[in-house]
């Protein structure tokens, strides 16, 4: 099938939205979901007994797709499967540029009538030219634009990532995680069976779009692996790729098959074909997000040699192994900088080799330690940590003094800085977040482990590596 | 010199504690981190103005630790390291039983005065037999006797687990994160520069506690390897013993150096040698959490054969990828459980293969499926996962369904249990702790993320491995 990307903007942008048998059984959850929606949203629903609580719910409901009085950009269609080939129909008579079905029960289930009623849809859809997204998934989020694939999602227009998924549960948390960590969703795609628009499908137009800055994928497998590399080549040239691939198992690919029926391929030959195409391939929800943040983030990773400062004894320890595992170092210092160093640095209960611990008193000099660090030609990146005692909350004046210190070190150097922030307290991970959030807002990353912010530095290296290195 | 085991009975239960010269400048951290203490706290302080503030308190202070009217079990020693010395005599004199020294700047610093100092000091102590503990490190943590080592630590007698920490800090924050956990402390010690009691005489100590069930070790390095591994042997004969050791790398071993001054060994050389003597190595603050509460709780873990149930799809493929990464599988259930499920499991938005997949109506049915899938031949270890649609919170009906569930299936089975707990809220954290909470009080092991759970259930079973093989 020709995929016209006319269509596909309509359907990401959309300006009228119809939903089809959205249910009272679950609280017409698609409806609520589009309830933000700054274009026109319609209801299609035959049941009598349910049409007045979605009139209820301030939504204008028609018996059919074909009644409604515009042209329709994006159908979300929730019936039962035994009726998704009628409301196909519907779709094709109406010249919707899009239609998501959230309906499952096909070639997932392993059962003869699942897969030959997936077969008729896909050959009907593509006979009729019909930008088909599903079934088996959670469609569209455009924050922007109020289109959701949960209630819960946010509103905002201030995102950068494009994220396609093949799990719509995925697509959904990955969206809740990654907000909680500071990096907002541009626009996303759950692609579910990707009987006729796929992954790559996707992955070629978020490619196109303007509007979003990198891309994270979670993909199970695809169906056309050569046309699949192929478009990654091209995006990835254009933006950052990030791609986590589930099934690296025997078993992983059993849960697949499951799943969404995608046929998957073993890890390595995956990472290695992604990372021949310039993109970067990850594990799990948390790296995509710390990847995608670093690498939006940060200036140009140009070594793997980092300076950190801030922390206390186990700590550093823990944080030097944690680099040294990835292949990253945190080395010695010139001896220049420690002659400067000695000059001032009161050694009790701190240390200034690298990393450099800071007790309390040492504090005061910490502005100036970290101009030394900052211009040390053994030293690539600055990693600061932001922490308290254990079981202290941090004090606002604290806080507002470490970022200060952090704005004025990213403002001398040329070298990436990124922030760990470790608390131990009840709330910690609130106020993690909180602190996280102050960061980005004055451009530095901040991850709020050792592990993710190691990973993330790593993996930013990685890419950086192979596309400035050319 | 010769450990005295009466005397370390007397200061890890201690019913008079000293704390000498803790000052204004730090808030009278020392001081205010024992006032929940059950037994007698005293005060020595010379400092005229400061006097008034301790007394405040309502600490009783002397000038002298000498003119305590008791015999002290315990002293605290938070004074300046030129000040060490005639504390150390104090000491002697009064013939307590133990002494903590806070104080810092000794070896760690790697000055001529400072390691010089240090030698001084163990040389005294060890000609006079006291038993000092440090210096440069946080002494001890009794949360029956609350007995803290930080102000914000817990008082609570129920306790299972003893835990030794050559890092200060490292000892609060497991501490803290591990009561996160549900996880709490009997004993903790922090050994700091471990000149003349280390981290051996401690491992020795707690294994013949009767109180302490596990043993949980941050160890840098050890003075002495050949005694360290013969104790931990002896030690781990009788009870659990879970150590994370610090500095793998070139640089962390730098790291080490400024930190404690101990001598590191490889990562490899350590892992091999601590699994010989039958304890679990492991890499990381939650790693020694989980892994102490997956074998705290767990019936012996016999096979690495997984059955996974109450997920949905994304989430069941990346735990089967989590588990296989370390050599634990998710295979399929026998024919037998298929036919059985067949009869009634609706396919639709769901599976019945493994993992077991269910969505929203098939929740009905979970209390047949998990005990079909107990009774499984090809099934060593239930893993059940609690959770809620993303976005939304867990409803006290649906926690209090899933805890009897988990308790029925656990009332059964022979079988290890344990529980995965995913929300994605911006609350999640603390959620996930009281539903954590919950489930630990009915005998079930919770972890709040896959790769938690999988490293827990993991190093169980090796450990099981080697002891029950025998």
């Amino acid at each position: 099938m020709k995929i016209d990307s006319t269509k596909l903007d309509r359907a990401f942008n959309p300006q009228c939205v119809a939903v089809v048998g959205d249910s009272k059984q679950t609280n017409f959850e698609w409806l609520r979901g589009q309830l933000e929606f700054t274009g026109k949203l319609y209801s299609v629903q035959v049941n009598p007994d349910t049409i007045p609580e979605i009139k209820a719910l301030g939504v204008e409901n028609y018996t059919s797709l074909i009644d409604i009085p515009k042209p329709v950009d994006l159908v979300i269609v929730a019936v039962s499967r035994t009726v998704a080939p009628r409301v196909l129909e519907d779709c094709i008579k109406k010249d919707v540029a899009a239609a998501h079905f959230f309906t499952a029960g096909f070639s997932e289930t392993h059962t003869e009538e699942g897969v030959e009623l997936e077969r008729m849809l896909k050959k009907r859809a593509e006979e009729a030219n019909l930008h088909l997204i599903g079934p088996n998934c959670m469609g569209i989020f455009n924050p922007k634009l109020g289109i959701k694939q949960s209630d819960d999602q946010y509103t905002d227009g201030s995102g950068l990532v494009g994220f396609i998924s093949q799990s719509g549960a995925l697509a959904v948390t990955f969206s809740l995680e990654a907000h909680l960590q500071g990096l907002d969703i541009n626009k996303s795609v759950s692609s579910g069976n990707g009987i006729v628009l796929d992954a790559t499908d996707f992955l070629e137009y978020l490619g196109g779009d303007t509007e979003v800055k990198a891309i994270g994928m979670y993909i199970e497998g695809v169906n056309d692996g050569r046309k699949f590399f192929e478009t990654l080549k091209q995006v990835a040239e254009r933006k950052p790729v990030v791609i986590w691939k589930g099934g690296h198992s025997e078993d992983g690919d059993r849960a697949i098959a499951s799943h969404t029926g995608a046929l998957a391929a073993s890890r390595t030959v995956w990472d290695t074909m992604v990372r021949q195409c310039g993109a970067v391939a990850v594990s799990g929800t948390e790296q995509l997000i710390d990847t995608l943040k670093a690498i939006i983030y940060l200036p140009s990773v140009k070594g793997n040699r980092v300076a950190v400062a801030g922390g206390s004894g186990g700590q550093s320890v823990a944080i030097t192994d944690s680099f040294a595992e990835v292949g990253l170092r945190v080395p010695p210092l010139t001896q220049e900088s420690y002659d400067e160093l000695a000059t001032f640095f009161n050694v009790v209960g701190g240390s200034y080799r690298n990393p450099i611990d800071t007790a309390g008193p040492v504090r005061r000099d910490m502005r100036r330690i970290l101009e030394i660090v900052e211009r040390d030609a053994n030293i690539d990146n600055l990693v600061l940590i932001c922490s308290t005692k254990p079981g202290r909350q941090m004090m606002p004046a604290q806080l507002q003094g470490s970022l200060e210190l952090a704005s004025h070190i990213k403002e001398r150097t040329a070298k990436p800085v990124m922030v760990f922030v470790f608390l131990f307290t009840p709330d910690a991970d609130r106020e993690k977040r909180d602190i996280i959030f102050r960061y980005q807002e004055i451009g530095i990353p901040a991850f709020p482990s050792i592990e993710r912010g190691v990973i993330a530095l790593k993996n930013a290296l990685d890419y950086h590596h192979l596309h400035d290195g050319k």
